[in-house]
């Protein structure tokens, strides 16, 4: 690997960035109503859209998405995650601090998978309504607490201002792959995207306990088999079906210049396996 | 209330902000034509996206989404909202100061929920084609007129510089709650937004002539009854729906964790009314 | 025409825009991710979607699309478009110059549109790894490649700088209007956007071959006929069917405040013919 060109180095100044990630939509002005509070608090910030079509209250499908996502950001950025199904109960919202990235989010569970890798440095309850719009609402925190909150930590608010320290976090029960007794790892898919393709949770490290070449691996999903583990799309004829490490880091189904969702009739949850191909274990 | 904390005061110069509302869609090139050549004008402007899935043509819609949003942006900001059905034709375009915010809109009814509320302070017929790109098309001005102009309004150009002053503008019929002999107050779903939300057109201030505590009120839709004002989702159990003051100041009918649009396949225009629960007054 | 205000001139500094258009769609991280690498490598760089509700794979329809908005964009701008099929195969990635705009594409005939118009001053074949994230995927060129070089460029870097000089470039086949011995103009429709108009492949100048006044013409489509070109929606009455030249430069068939893909169960591809009226050549 040649020396990377210096403006791949962040800068020495703090980067006022700012990611929103709700189950808002599109129909509605409510993205836009939580960014004109952020840049009246922050004229400098520069906010960006990493998904609002998360499906309403799916809090799993946000975690994966803020999971793939986060790291391709600059330290200190801030990141926001609005999929709130608990608004204006009792649920807390938490700024988290991990690996110099800031996550303001519900403390509903939404940042399981980054905390399947990660540890946080610091917890926070944010409670200091110094931070919030006066009279904030009971229905929309986006506006009123998130919005206002996440502005002031880009202009460098430190989150311990916010409100008490925490120790503890709410999770969801995120699948983890599985061994047979047979030697067969069995997975689950935990994200489809806009192409079709099958996001299961196996990831290069646990599939090397499997520990055969690539071409001697088949992947099971219903009562269908793909032999052969690929690179990527080309390396199966267009319209065939093919399994491969991901740009997420995560085992997928696809169907080259197709559409795996289609093609398996496959949803989230959905059980697949990976083992040995049966001609070479006999 | 605590003190505000210091960066929530306005900058002291102006923003140079320009939120575009349209009902262009997101499978065109349009509204990224329409950014380009803002940008081409005021390269340090900031452009927030507020909507852009505007049902075709519906200005009703529009002039909701906008008057939910303006007020959350800095003064000074410079909004503009293209669903245009007459482009091309004899309809004006105007440059409407209101509150310290721009509007440059078709006047076609679009400031309508916004003129409820407050008073236009200047009005002005956008004529003044040095402010438009070279020869604009007759049906794109979004691109040739719209853009242009708010580019150089987001530079500090005067409104008055762009056409003759005008003291009237084009409204909507929008409908407004009536009581009943009854005591009843009977309003419309005025707005439907993504989580099936039933927004109506009933506010704080019409409700308080019923003056009944909160837990006395009931809300028909169709055949079905409500009872009890609540505050926020999270009041009724999950699934079942509710009432309450949402965050744009309208009374909602909701679903916990549901969708109210098909719980009471309800559409916009459909009545609403509230009144005293019958226990009560009997 | 007057003189254009100041503003109007491009700025003396090279502007740090990059346009974005893919197919990724907007219910992923995907496009958010390439924003947070672009923006991790040139924190002054001003990022604008043109458009990621492409159909997925549609190179025909991204080429469209990038050619009626280029354009629009100050001299300098980068545009990156991702509609890229054969990612992880053998397809080039190019960054083509052209009338002093900068283009990152995948050489998979995603110009074809903008090269039957303008000639490229230079053409490189991207392969400096060194603008590349480290360890690039196989499937997800648009974060590993195409980010973090448009970025780069944005910074200044030359295109000499990414890779060899080349001299061809992948083109789609594009279907071109022809005459018939009757002196009909056949053309074909090669968009249909939000609202239901048929863009057509059909110019100015290749219309003018008829040499009839505007009312004398006839368009037809499928089995249905429409009299007169005209200039704009309003000049049908509402609900009717007219045809004149949009805002790309090409004839447009639309429905005024209706559907023209609806009401002429029309699709991409369709054939339509203009020619003088029959009561007038007779």
């Amino acid at each position: 690997m040649k020396k990377r060109p210096e403006k791949n180095r962040l800068p020495a100044h703090q980067p006022c960035i700012v990611t929103l990630m709700t189950d808002f939509g599109t129909q509605d002005a409510y993205v836009g109503i939580m960014k004109g509070v952020i840049i009246g608090i922050n004229p400098c910030v520069n906010i960006i859209d990493i998904c609002h079509n998360i499906p309403p209250q799916d809090i799993f499908s946000g975690a994966y998405l803020l999971s793939s996502s986060y790291k391709y950001f600059p330290q200190g950025t801030v990141h926001v995650a609005v999929v709130d199904p608990g608004v204006g109960s009792k649920r807390d919202i938490v700024c988290v601090e991990i690996n110099k990235h800031f996550f303001l989010v519900p403390d509903n569970g939404i940042l399981s998978f980054i905390l399947q890798e990660e540890m946080p440095k610091s917890i926070v309850r944010v409670t200091n309504n110094k931070y919030f719009l006066p009279l904030p609402s009971a229905t929309f925190h986006g506006r009123d607490i998130f919005a206002p909150v996440a502005a002031y930590l880009s202009l460098g608010t430190k989150p311990q201002l916010l409100g008490n320290a925490s120790d503890r976090l709410n999770q969801l029960e995120t699948p983890t792959p599985e061994y047979t007794k047979k030697k067969r790892l069995i997975g689950a898919v935990i994200h489809i995207d806009r192409f079709g393709n099958l996001v299961t949770n196996i990831t290069r490290k646990s599939l090397k306990y499997l520990s055969a070449p690539h071409k001697c691996l088949e992947m099971s999903i219903g009562k269908k088999k793909i032999a052969g583990l690929q690179n990527t799309y080309a390396d199966a004829p267009a319209g065939e079906s093919l399994f491969f490490f991901g740009s997420a880091g995560f085992l997928e189904v696809s169907v080259n210049q197709g559409n795996a969702q289609t093609y398996f009739k496959a949803k989230r949850g959905d059980k697949i396996s990976v083992g040995i191909k049966s001609s070479v274990t006999r």
